[in-house]
């Protein structure tokens, strides 16, 4: 029915096809790497770089629609496409603002969005001026990603593992829980958003796994729900926004960051809701009615990472006996080569009660290993 | 992990892709038609003959399973394939025993398979002699397929209107329900089977809806398991094999005819069971641990069919109004041209009752429309 070009052809790109071959929805990925996981199952499938804007042009050329999988792109390119007649969901200048967790953060701070109390510094040599923010966490502003370019600093003599460059100092929240919701809105303004789902933390800062629903109460959802939707409409935000909050000690709900596509704490929507986040994604930027996002059933999600020790070309050890768990979904992400903690999968799990949930986790996290 | 070559490249081959993307497996399909549905989404995706042998053996020469999504295949080149080494699943003996609606009755009254009383004849000349069966159907032992091939006859005058080859001469059965059960084996001898869903046929003899759970006893579901299982086992069966039962007036239960693979009757599996038939088959025969086959949610599915009159680039109606309905998952098959009563897709449905989900039904059958 339609065209659809994604910047990006990474694992969510993958998932999206999936999606879209349901509406016969053609997607075309552009990417730097010649064996991105979408390779072998796009439409077509471009090679180059995301950040040049003749690339980028060149490859809109003949697209219904475009849209993103990853938020480090050429907004440059986008705006000008955008221009010349072509829809860009997210919109470039959604984008931009993500891309930077500065500019993110003065958003917030405008808009009587909740965040925790933070200063923008320039290099670390200006944290010591910041002492009185401690404990504190400083954000690199732009280029960050799955805890890189984040540091944590509880006593000034951390101020020396910080970075260079332009960033955030914002003070560290006490934090009882990591909660995540993802809101859509297309282009008619329907907006809708998923239930919260909880972010449980691995030491090395990716998550470990997550809990839908999430264990908090209705008052707590509540308001982090009424916080997306307001986010999204003083946005004017069109596609989907992942929202990642904490909730600290004393209840209060505070947004962390956002990121303006499909997320990793949205992929037990495939098998754990009425619609998927990458059928809602679809849905949004092709300006289709939004799906229902209602739990089907209580799911968890465990992060297939590569197994520290091991480089090279991947293997995979317990397919068998995580395949013979009721409920249990492997989703590989088709990477020939892993590395310690590189994402090369999930798995869903679902359940009828949270301790079978959690028992199934365990016996997934037991067996499942990406060695080389 | 495995390349899994594909004969046929249509909609089941597709369905099949976004399972098998799941576990890393690349699906390299073989399709006469350039255009087939699989085309742009298979690993690899060869243009040729289902039914020559030098192209299937060419085919198969870099894959590490082959299976099928048709059955109208050279089955003498898949057993040169499996003397080469190459496992083939089903068996190639299976799919000729298949192929042969002939054979495939004499197969069942030989094992004590519960079927519909027969005679072979060759061709229509030959009715008169066995009037006594009336009323009854002809079906043609070679090629027929979804509705094709099969001629009711009430009465003698009926006789001109049969098949000039080698058919199948059966009484007709006193239909009460007409149900489907998917069964699974594979090569560790592992068996499982799918709840029976009840087939709701059209005029056009083309299934018109169907519904999970089926509305028969549970006395009657336990004795198609029973055959379906029983059956496998006789066969010695390896893959997926869908088995469509009558059941009569007296509540007998009686094999109408098999497919040794996925199956229309089996789509709603994809949202309303734990485990798809399409991932079942990638299961069965890459031999890994079997699903569970149990039912999420009630389900319905109905077909998408070209509307009659209309003959052309497809155009579809109603997308808006049909993904407005909660729990409607709406899984087109990518062909460009519709002609009357072609599968364009299909539209599988959950809810929580019975009741609801006849209503959404109505409601899909209604707005639902594909056009030129």
């Amino acid at each position: 029915m339609k065209k659809i070009g994604v910047l990006g052809g990474g694992q969510l790109g993958r998932m999206m096809i999936q999606s879209a071959m349901n509406l016969n929805i053609h997607v075309k990925t552009l990417d730097p790497d010649p064996n991105a996981p979408c390779k072998a199952v796009a439409h077509e499938f471009v090679v180059g770089s995301l950040n040049d804007y003749d690339t980028i042009l060149e490859f809109a050329k003949d697209v219904d629609i475009v849209t993103i999988e990853i938020e480090n792109v050429n907004t440059d390119a986008l705006l000008e496409i955008q221009k010349q007649g072509t829809p860009v969901f997210p919109k470039p200048e959604h984008i931009a603002l993500i891309q930077d967790k500065r500019v993110q953060k003065q958003f917030y701070q405008e808009n009587n969005i909740p965040t925790s109390p933070f200063v923008l510094v320039e290099n670390k040599e200006e944290l010591v001026k910041h002492k009185d923010l401690l404990p504190a966490v400083m954000k690199i502003g732009k280029g960050g990603y799955d805890g890189r370019g984040v540091q944590v600093m509880r006593t000034e003599t951390d101020f020396e593992k910080g970075f260079d460059g332009p960033s955030v100092f914002e003070k560290m929240v006490d934090i009882d829980k990591e909660i995540s919701i993802i809101a859509a809105r297309n282009e008619k303004g329907e907006i809708n958003t998923f239930p919260a789902v909880e972010v449980v933390y691995h030491e090395s800062n990716l998550v470990d796994y997550l809990l839908s629903p999430a264990t908090i109460s209705k008052e707590i959802e509540d308001k982090a729900t009424e916080i997306a939707i307001d986010l999204v409409k003083k946005l004017d935000f069109i596609g989907l926004l992942a929202i990642e909050f904490f909730v600290d000690q004393e209840g209060n709900v505070i947004v962390n960051e956002v990121a303006p596509r499909t997320h990793n704490s949205g992929h037990q929507t495939i098998e754990g809701n009425i619609t998927s986040q990458f059928d809602q994604h679809i849905r949004a930027v092709a300006n289709l009615p939004l799906g229902d996002t209602a739990r089907r059933s209580p799911s968890a999600m465990v992060n297939v990472l590569g197994e520290k020790g091991y480089t090279g070309v991947a293997k995979y050890e317990g397919v068998d006996e995580v395949l013979s768990i009721s409920g249990v979904y492997i989703h590989l992400y088709d990477k020939q080569m892993t590395k310690p903690e590189r994402k090369m999968g999930h798995i869903t799990i679902i359940a009828e009660t949270k301790e079978q949930l959690l028992e199934k986790v365990d016996l997934v996290k037991k067996h499942f290993k990406v060695i080389a």
